[in-house]
């Protein structure tokens, strides 16, 4: 393979529009061409690679049948949309993918009016083609909706509840089950069962005579009708007994990459539909790059690669990531407390559990993408008497926030969190932030919330929440790697609510919550410099507070700066709150709150993110020398 | 009837071992008796009548037939829950229902052995439920986990979730399917069709003698085994595929009010059930009480009632109710603005969306509990070119977190977020309190959050929501009745971010955001007395902040007190962080922030929890007087 493959018929398709006067042959060549510049785009961008690669021929058949823009077509969580942004006039910019001002990894829609409704969360597909469809017949826009959803994303709630209520209004929708039995990780759960089973009692074979016959052998009497469409589209189907008892006709399954198939049922559904169908199209995850289809997560994400080896370029690193720290401190205390289990939601991967499951395979739950549920389920094995670590991204936690706050909180249950991905997370940008989870989290009664500066604190983190049985405790952490400081043999539990000092200073104290106190001891390097020595302290804590802590450095000083990873409402709040309640302002603190601002950050590298957001060195030197009176020069460029 | 009704069986059961000893003829006397019993002490507290009356012989067969608190009964909700209270030790505190220092209206862990897990939220007992029989297995807590749930909670997606990961995991676990085809109000959905047809199809008779035969008729030797008791389970069964296919046992459907049925179900069910087993049993939600069996909710919540007529003593009330100006309010607007549609999950009554429904029957939806998918398909409506505004109350909004911050506001659509029963509700207690929608909303880019002093603000603001087009916004208001002044006829539009002007005084401002405005206002009035006069804001808007108002105020004053009815985070939270980045605090401006206090609040009377939280004129005006530095009596009892 070249850098650029050979693409005679894509190079002449710039929307889809462009695909009305292609034959079906041609249809099938441009599916191969577009897998083949998918290949070669990720190859240097790196990204996800093998969700689009399963979904070639479903977007080659989708934008050839339906008419976008008029006609939605919802990717959910759009992990697999490169194909789609292929043949939506952005080929052109598929080398800056996941880049600084580049294209989102994401369907987006501040970035193309063929992406009609953005997505990276999973599972909310059917609800959003759901809202669109009702606008349509309320005299919104108008047009089909059609959702993509994998079958991983149908063990979460919310697609349910989208199908419920489809399913009750009856109103034409259009749901393509994109079943590649497989989302980051194998899906577990009943409903993936199911699917096999449907999938397994039907061979291709047959399908394929009835899809083809479908159309061509009825005579043209026979297609009008809603009723003869709807017994029509039921003689398309093996099985689906669920999807039909919630109200949705079945067809399938289908082969997702016989382009003969696709277009014969697409055609079919687009001409005759009238209430919610679902197609049930079997993929293969990283189809069509032998590489990806190899590999055990079948190319999931990747770095950039070598085109025909899939070897991947890896970034050299001297600390270990976060992650890897925080399953292997779980795993050590879980070999000497047997009550130590431990919740992923479908991520055994990203939150390093899949280590944990291999040690302790009885111990660990994959619940699927079903975050209320993980939560809850927590509290009740906390509620057994287990110690249970729910291991989430701060993003994903949002998901189970009632479930904390009425299942967690309320009943004092020793439910721990372990958020990972809190703070900026680069190219994944504004949906994967965890920027919230503070402040949603430390204003409930009870809940202990902790946030780690360095690597080495989060082992003492994990043990401090090992420890913590008489209530909720929560503890954060960033993606990417530690900093590279000595870690603790023998990892004692922290006191509940004290930070530590790091350094006395005088005039200005920074009090730092999570991995910002690297920034802090770089700007304060360089405040040396100028003769300005900051006290600096780590809060540990931003519940409980360390007040005599805060107080006293409130006393002490003539300015305190709090700085954190998240949005206002969290850490810089409360200490606020803290200090109001005490009367510490009233003679005059200079107080300021470093926190993250009030806009959604596109993706970038971490570092650019922060940058961005203000929160580097460079910006605590300048916080210091404002609120110190110091007249500079331009700090930053 | 008399106040207290004959029960001789129940005078000799006071927690459930105590009814070991009785025959199926006692138990059918009892059953009987504990029905009685709820009616009379309902009568005379007011709670939730109808969902009680449903379960009695439910409650009362798992109570013999089970062992608590050794197995686990968890009612789903705990509406239900009177007559499992009645049974298991608090009969003699029935009449403090609900009231201050009395019990709970739900399930409660910190009141009972018996109440394993608390509830009010729906949809959370088969999660809590799983997490019991995990941690069982794992060496937990030994015993059964049985989860009792209403047909209206299977449309969330949560149970779902729960019932994909306990079909997976095939645990032993118990759920009952409490079909009384109603939640609070008629549940709407595909599933609830289901259950419907399920009911349809099979006759009572027939499995009358199923059931009971199942046990009685089989010789000893074939009782044994898990192949035998699946077996034999599947004979109890005329449906059920859908569960089936989600990996549990189907029986049923059953008649729910037959101790017989229901005796012999339970007995071979815990005898043989190896898996998850789900019961679906058919009642009559407020079964045995005719004013409620031919009411419309079936005697959903009651205030005290004549125990004959069912006859409801009403408070006197002059002003109208937030959810009647909020609902009355929109279908003015909705009549000269066919863009407008409104959208519930599952509480048409409670948030005034009934009369909407009445009027604009299409453009009104019932999602079901499903809070999830009601927040992102208004994303999808608004999308689709509609105004779609979400009324959801602020504790439930919790459950949609994830999709306001993914679907919502990162796209910037405009969804209006109508959100009722904001601050503390009186006798729900803790679990429907909404103290945190002002800390999770506000941080959020491109948010715009209100909250109504009065019910004519509130008019405003409805107004405000429906013309705003270019982003999110919310406005909170709270449960109960206006203050009663005079309406806006013509309301127009507020001006976004901007406050209003109460009262210009001097040395101290208070900033209100909601309806602490008129505590504000009577603490005024006791102050004035002293000769203090403090300046009066209503912000109206936490976010954007009317910058140049606090600013101006913070310049004019030496303190100023911000007070809202939310957690730390909110409101008072923005306006320190607003200070802090403008320098306000540098002088020694004495700034205090009242929220609410760091606990949950168990059920009173709303006037009473605003008490505990400090939050009363007499609370405002000792705040004054002691940021002001004036010495003063004790200002409170």
């Amino acid at each position: 393979m070249t850098d650029h493959p050979r693409t005679p018929i894509l190079d002449r398709v710039h929307v889809p529009a462009d695909m009305k006067g292609l034959s079906d042959a041609q249809l099938r060549r441009l599916a191969d061409e577009v897998r083949a510049e998918t290949i070669a785009t990720v190859s240097k961008t790196g990204g996800h690679l093998g969700a689009g690669l399963g979904v070639v021929e479903i977007t080659v058949a989708l934008h050839a049948v339906f008419d976008a823009p008029r006609d939605k077509i919802i990717w959910d969580v759009s992990h697999q949309c490169y194909p789609h942004k292929i043949l939506t006039g952005r080929r052109d910019r598929m080398r800056t993918l996941r880049m600084k001002d580049g294209l989102s990894g994401f369907t987006k829609r501040s970035e193309s009016v063929y992406d009609p409704f953005g997505a990276a969360h999973s599972s909310t597909s059917i609800s959003a083609a759901l809202g669109f469809v009702a606008a349509r017949d309320l005299g919104g826009d108008a047009g089909d909706a059609i959702a993509v959803i994998g079958d991983g994303a149908l063990s979460a709630g919310m697609a349910y509840e989208a199908m419920n209520n489809a399913g009750h209004l009856g109103k034409r929708l259009i749901v393509i089950l994109n079943d590649n039995e497989m989302s980051i990780a194998p899906p577990t759960g009943a409903m993936s069962s199911y699917l096999s089973r449907l999938y397994a009692e039907a061979p291709f074979q047959e399908l394929k005579a009835v899809a083809k016959g479908a159309v061509s052998f009825l005579p043209p009497p026979f297609r009008e009708g809603a009723k003869r469409a709807k017994d029509l589209l039921k003689h398309m189907t093996v099985g689906g007994t669920l999807f039909e008892e919630l109200g949705f006709s079945y067809v399938g399954p289908i082969d997702g990459h016989d382009m003969d198939q696709l277009l014969a049922v697409l055609r079919t559904v687009k001409e005759r539909a009238t209430g919610p169908i679902l197609i049930h199209a079997i993929t293969k995850k990283g189809k069509g790059f032998a590489p990806a289809e190899a590999s055990a997560d079948r190319g999931h994400a990747r770095g950039k690669f070598d085109m025909v080896t899939g070897e991947q370029q890896k970034a050299q690193s001297n600390a270990p990531s976060y992650t890897t720290v925080f399953a292997d401190t779980l795993i050590n205390l879980a070999t000497k407390d047997d009550k130590i289990v431990a919740v992923t939601a479908a991520m055994p991967d990203g939150t390093g559990l899949d280590r944990f499951m291999a040690r302790f395979a009885s111990r660990t739950f994959d619940v699927g993408i079903a975050e209320q549920h993980a939560v809850t389920f927590c509290a009740g094995l906390a509620a057994g008497g287990m110690k249970p670590f729910c291991a989430l991204y701060s993003t994903f936690l949002q998901r189970g926030y009632d479930q904390v706050v009425h299942d967690v909180a309320i009943q004092r249950l020793p439910v721990r969190f372990a958020i990972d991905r809190a703070g900026l997370v680069g190219a994944d940008g504004a949906t994967h932030a965890g920027s919230f989870d503070v402040a949603f989290l430390a204003n409930l009664p009870g809940m202990v919330v902790m946030a780690a500066a360095d690597e080495g604190e989060l082992v003492r983190m994990v043990a401090t929440a090992a420890a913590h049985d008489s209530g909720p405790i929560a503890f954060r952490f960033p993606r990417g790697e530690g900093v590279g400081v000595e870690m603790p043999v023998d990892p004692q539990p922290l006191e509940i609510g004290k930070g530590r000092m790091i350094r006395e200073g005088k005039g200005v104290a920074i009090l730092s919550f999570g991995t910002r106190l690297s920034e802090v001891l770089v700007a304060a390097e360089a405040l040396g410099a100028r003769g300005i020595t900051p006290t600096i302290a780590d809060a540990r804590f931003a519940k409980p507070l360390d007040r005599d802590m805060i107080l006293k450095l409130a006393a002490d000083h003539d300015a305190l700066i709090t700085i954190e990873e998240g949005a206002v409402g969290g850490f810089g709040s409360h200490v606020a709150q803290l200090l109001a309640d005490e009367g510490a302002f009233d003679h005059g603190l200079r107080f300021r709150s470093m926190v993250l601002p009030d806009t959604f950050i596109d993706q970038s590298s971490p570092a650019d993110m922060y940058a961005m957001a203000g929160l580097n060195a460079a910006d605590i030197e300048a916080m210091v020398l404002k609120v110190m009176g110091v007249e500079t020069l331009k700090v930053r460029a």
